[in-house]
């Protein structure tokens, strides 16, 4: 069991409103409103939990309306380290319609001083070293920039920790060049940062060459039903999920990260550590949630995983 | 000034997100979003703190999302009798375009169990006699009958209090059977409830003469931009509001009930009374919210109320 500190510095709070069909300019009545506490970081804790980490979890979270973060912190037992600031958490609404169609309306968050940001920095310094690892996950919040980013994780290697980081855009483009640990960015992530098309595996084993290069031990190329290709120490290896139903595929990819995480922190096989780590991200795709709520079928899901090296061919 | 207690039986969380143009089934940005502790009791309470009265807060209130309705009650210096219930408070949702068209998606409210109305019929007995009156507000949540209504109506009644029922559907036509001493209806629920049209002043007078021989001293019934009728004791007065640029008629018929009940309970003439309600009324629509801002507009907005005699032509 490893001590696994999580940084969301972006946390929302989901809203899914179920309604029969979405009538614009009408008074609509919904049939059910379900509120998560949510963020990247937040659901990569959460997975963790559920195979047997103890977590801490850290960011920034707006004052106002934190009752959600703060029920689930407790109920899960984590260690709540965050920086409070003035104003709301971002929610971010996804109104489900009988048909499928999903309308997300995604809000501002608020937006985060300098002398927050100060805070969190002075928790972190305080609290992260007594961490195995830690994982940056998610967008940054109005007043947070990539540059800031970059310092927060040249910081945090500094310490000596394992530094996962999950974002994209310009944060991530800033974030590789301080050489994390991990990255799990899906392909047109990865190309965006790098602004050039990865979507190749020439292209991918050359980029994660150049990555490494750089410090990144461990390259984790997401790319949803077709797979996670994974580079690290001269090696490659490709993962397939089995073929499931599609009920939701949020936290789909914090349940991959926590995945790999967790084989890698628990010395399991590099190709144990990617079949449990796809089988867990393909688990939260059947579900509505996420999360390991049945470990009989995580089993059947992992025995469904086909690992080839990308290498040997 | 006098002391009041508001019960709202099913308050809402209201969430009102701007977007520049609702784009269905796409991920749309909010440019803001903007979360109420709401609910007509609520709202008629604020109205009267305003006017300088003491307030008690009353009803059934979802314990996951209480926050924001925590914060205000402390805010306005509210006495908190709500009684707390599993589950989440009510959200309703409005999806605000830049053209001016609102969707509203609004959520069923918790199950409110038959001991959580039994916990508020013994919160009532022990706190509600030391009042001067009790607003009852607003649509019945899950699991409360109208009926239940009815007699806790009855009960008040026989406590020696002032009932004032703002409610519509079977929960009006059950609580007027328990003769409350002051109701709010528009036209429409007045219609509904008593199961015959009164859009004429004839069978506004018919009705009204009807309900007072129920017990209901006071009827009024507000008509919107065209104003508020208002029977009681063989008097019959109109009032018309002056023409304002309407923002939003949120909390405009609290605001209308707030006024009446400040007019009445503080001795005021009763065209006085419906002169200032009117304009407290008017000013609600000039705003994104409601309540008094500003004397100075109210005072302006109030001379330009126009009062007649319904009697005497």
């Amino acid at each position: 069991m490893a001590k696994i500190l999580t940084l969301t510095l972006n946390p929302a709070l989901d809203l899914t409103v179920r309604v029969a069909q979405l009538q614009p300019g009408e008074v609509n009545r919904s049939q059910a409103l379900l509120t998560h506490a949510a963020g990247k970081g937040i659901n990569v804790a959460q997975v963790l939990a559920d195979l047997g980490h103890k977590l801490t979890v850290s960011g920034f979270l707006g004052e106002d309306n934190q009752q959600p973060f703060n029920a689930l912190f407790a109920r899960r037992g984590f260690v709540d380290a965050f920086i409070r600031v003035p104003g709301e958490i971002r929610s971010n609404i996804k109104l489900a319609e009988d048909d499928g169609r999903v309308t997300d309306v995604n809000g501002p968050g608020p937006l985060v001083s300098e002398f927050a940001q100060q805070a969190l920095i002075d928790k972190i310094d305080q609290i992260a070293a007594s961490h195995d690892a830690v994982v940056v996950a998610g967008s940054l919040p109005r007043g947070v920039s990539a540059q800031w980013l970059h310092h927060l994780l040249l910081r945090l290697k500094a310490m000596g920790l394992k530094v996962i980081l999950d974002t994209s855009g310009e944060a991530l483009k800033q974030g590789l060049s301080a050489g994390p640990w991990l990255i799990k960015p899906n392909t047109e992530e990865l190309s965006d940062a790098l602004s050039c098309d990865i979507s190749s595996l020439e292209s991918q084993v050359a980029a994660a060459s150049r990555l490494q290069a750089q410090g990144v031990e461990h390259v984790v190329i997401s790319q949803g039903a077709d797979g996670v290709n994974w580079f690290s120490h001269g090696q490659a290896l490709q993962a397939l999920p089995p073929k499931v139903s599609v009920a939701s595929t949020v936290g789909a990819g914090d349940s991959l990260l926590a995945g790999m995480l967790h084989g890698l922190l628990s010395g399991h096989t590099p190709e144990q550590t990617v079949r449990t780590a796809t089988a867990i991200a393909a688990m939260a795709v059947t579900q509505i949630g996420f999360g390991i709520s049945d470990a009989a079928h995580l089993a059947t899901l992992e025995s469904g995983v086909r690992v080839r090296s990308l290498t040997e061919e």
